[in-house]
């Protein structure tokens, strides 16, 4: 395919959304087509499919942790199937945040479904369409969740919970991201977060830009 | 598990409801718990998943192969994580119309997808839960369509239908059933459905029988 595939990834909180819209300015000034795109979601039945995850707890009981992966997986099917594919076949640059990566992170820190089944499930799914490249936005989890606290308006109580309980989480979140890329060096850009959002561009597009051609 | 898993299959029209009731009737008589359920449904998530599947077609668009097989395992993994093996661990006779096999069957028959990807998906779904014994309801594909349509009420233009563009489509089915059977013949029984509901039903029962000690 003649297109151009680029994914971001890292947790909450990292500069991902900031980061894709710089990214998507520099490739548009560049007259190329950009189709900036998210997961989940993306798809009307990804819409439904969150919708079903996110509101239907009360209503359909508790979602067993195979069903949720295989929801995840469908509408990462139908997201790549009638989104990414058709714009990466017509030459265009897509811009995603989010992708296999962030299942493979976030599974692996909670330690629930094996990580190897889930990237089986997420590559039959999209038939193994890997990124050409994808950005970690590496951060502390610390800094990660004050800057999240910042963003968020600095809720004292979900600062709280999310300190007190979900630090461990985040920490083996952001461990699981730096061995995927160590894993992968030629796929992956891995850039401290820590660093201005001006410099962080600039490290991407040095990358991104020989790959234009 | 204590309990007893028992699935029926083939194509439409060749008697799993009656001999599943008959099955249930006669397995109650002992004063065994049965439940008796079926696939796809059984779970509030698996009905709005099939309400996606059926009638969203004009507010999603067309769903993707793959999208709607892992929306087919969401269904069957919640399925057997909330309703099968519970039942089975308390020592149930779950009696269950359709399971995996049907997948493979009508996915082998349809040659979009690899019958042997969906195997993996389905087997992890339902984290390699095979039944005890499945019995499978073969009939030549043209009897199994006189069926359908004397139960339905003939539609003549159903039928033409059915005739004209899937008599083929159901013959691979029902090969494709043959074919599971003849490979697991431990775990299949396989009954000739033109017989009466009754001489089948006693068929099943000499079966099951033994299993139940």
């Amino acid at each position: 395919m003649p297109g151009l595939f680029i994914t971001l990834e890292g947790g909450d909180g990292v500069g991902k959304s900031t980061q894709a819209q710089l990214l998507t300015e520099w490739l548009e000034s560049r007259d190329l087509e950009v189709v900036r795109t998210r997961e989940p979601g993306g798809t009307a039945l990804g819409a439904e499919i969150r919708r079903l995850l996110l509101h239907g707890g009360y209503e359909i009981g508790a979602v067993d942790p195979r069903a949720e992966a295989l929801l995840y997986a469908a509408d990462r099917a139908q997201h790549i199937a009638t989104v990414v594919r058709p714009a990466l076949a017509r030459g265009a640059v897509v811009v995603q945040d989010r992708y296999i990566d962030s299942s493979l992170a976030y599974q692996g820190a909670g330690r629930v479904l094996s990580v190897d089944d889930v990237r089986r499930v997420s590559e039959w799914a999209v038939d193994s369409l890997w990124p050409h490249l994808t950005v970690l936005l590496d951060l502390d989890a610390a800094k990660a969740v004050a800057r999240r606290e910042s963003r968020d308006g600095a809720q004292g109580e979900t600062a709280d919970r999310l300190e007190s309980e979900a630090h461990e989480f985040h920490t083996a979140v952001r461990d699981g991201f730096l061995a995927l890329a160590e894993a992968e060096p030629d796929r992956f850009l891995v850039v401290d977060a820590e660093q201005s959002a001006e410099k962080i561009q600039e490290k991407i597009r040095a990358r991104v830009s020989p790959l234009l051609d």
